[in-house]
């Protein structure tokens, strides 16, 4: 089979859009591209799901086949590896209906060498599969602002300009297939370090007696400043822990990152310690909810009852 | 001994202060105070130190005591609590000469419980003895733009309202005694999570041969993002392991948070892990670089030559 199939010309007249997945961040990315004009057939495992979307002139379709059967550029953003792959190359996955000259693109956090595979199923149809996570949540999705991390053909890529830039406020194709994986889990080690250091932090200055508010006056726009101590550290002081970004999705990403650094033969003591705390979470019941639940664990480590103090 | 004396009426034209230390930050921290049209005397234990300050009309003084004695108001900013100890409460310190109605200003980053000590042996004279740490590096101390974490007797701290807005940009009172010595270690605990997180982050994806200036495009301005990625992560791309920040000291500041942690039965593993990978990267030789070194001392875990990268 030869290789890169010619880029697609996106025009909201004649671009068939396919979309996978409606979850929290799937149904706003895709509200916003058939507000900028696209047609759009959806599948996802949960229909009620996907009701906005239908709602909003998608056309329904019974599987990731037949979604890619009426489609040009099918997307998908599901739950794990597993998914991605039975959605791709399972046996009424993406890659049995697709035609020549189509593009896939997973926006799901997945595995690069994943993303790879697919990229080279793909190639032998003469289909174009682009890896593209996002970061910046909910309120991205649906603000489109995500940061979208690209990796795959780079034609492909530019071509996809007009769709990129419905979604997100930064799109960077980050190299070849799966690039766009490991910027993302990237991204999520720096979280993993912020996350830690805001509730040790915050857990420090409650203990000592400080007044929280007043200690993020003198902390958060320095040197010790980042988006989850501006963003997530009032919260965890109000003790509003809802999700945000769920704790088990983060305990993915993080799975992945370390399996992924295990197999570079890297060490990342930091981003190891902080994924076990992230099980500690979990395992004390909240693993539905938000990346900031951290301190709750945190603080009961330590004996202290965090939305019963003082 | 009555409590609280008055607080001082600061004017240029009138005001005498002193100033002990003559580091990189206080040179720069007392050369403002300068600026502003205020008269000093100052000692610093290496008199070369101070000869910009002196050249900028300055007195010199050969003890603290003797700084103290020509002095209304006296700041310190000096290296170890033991330090501070000898500057205060040594047989030369600064409380063997200080008159009733007097005011102290530690700045050092320093024990809370030495802050509170100097306080009430103070307080015992009719003094007011202020800690207030800062953070904002060279770079914030020159510019005038630090954040003052501040701990004392409330009136003082407002009456010092003028000293304080020469020196920084954000000034905070946290709480009596201690309590700004507090603060900076908060800000220090994030500082070391935001730190871990970068290094690790960056190895990661030097070792996924992604390209590090295009993964900073896509993770900087997003939920990942912090001060420390922004402003110290280029500078490790670039190889660049000047201080900034002093290994040698961020490994004293992580110290006093973690004894404090351990005096009040307090549990930050994340701090720990962090210490810790600092004490090596001052085993490798890197005291005196600048805290993002620690990707030297990571990256040298896992056999990474960062500095002969390709």
């Amino acid at each position: 089979m030869t290789a890169a199939a010619v880029p697609p010309s996106i025009d909201p007249a004649t671009t068939r859009l396919g979309w996978i997945g409606a979850g929290v961040m799937g149904a706003s990315m895709c509200a916003r591209l058939l507000a900028a004009g696209y047609r759009a057939t959806v599948f996802t495992r949960t229909r009620s799901k996907a009701q906005p979307l239908l709602d909003a002139g998608a056309q329904w379709a019974e599987s990731p086949a037949a979604v890619t059967a009426a489609s040009d550029v099918v997307f998908s953003i599901v739950g794990y590896p597993r998914d991605v792959r039975e959605v791709h190359l399972g046996d009424a996955g993406t890659l049995s209906t697709l035609a020549a000259g189509g593009v896939l693109v997973d926006m799901t956090t997945s595995q690069p060498a994943l993303a790879v595979e697919i990229a080279a199923a793909a190639e032998e149809k003469g289909i174009a599969a682009i890896d593209a996570p996002v970061s910046g949540g909910d309120v991205g999705a649906k603000a489109g602002t995500l940061s979208i991390m690209i990796g795959g053909d780079e034609a492909t890529v530019a071509a996809l300009a007009p769709l990129w830039d419905a979604m997100g406020k930064t799109w960077v194709r980050q190299g070849g297939p799966g690039a766009g994986q490991h910027a993302k889990l990237v991204n999520q080690t720096l979280i993993g370090g912020n996350m830690v250091g805001v509730c040790e932090a915050l857990l420090y200055a409650h203990r000592a007696g400080l007044d929280l508010d007043t200690v993020l006056k003198s902390v958060s726009s320095g040197a010790a400043g980042s988006w989850s101590l501006s963003n997530l550290g009032p919260r965890m002081i109000a003790g509003d822990f809802a999700p945000g970004f769920y704790v088990e999705h983060f305990l993915k990403d993080m799975g992945l990152a370390l399996e992924e650094a295990r197999r570079m033969n890297l060490a990342l003591p930091g981003l190891a310690l902080c994924e076990q705390l992230y099980h500690a979470v979990a395992a004390q019941g909240h693993a539905r909810s938000g990346t900031h639940a951290l301190m709750l664990a945190l603080a009961q480590i330590s004996g202290v009852d965090w939305q019963q103090r003082a």
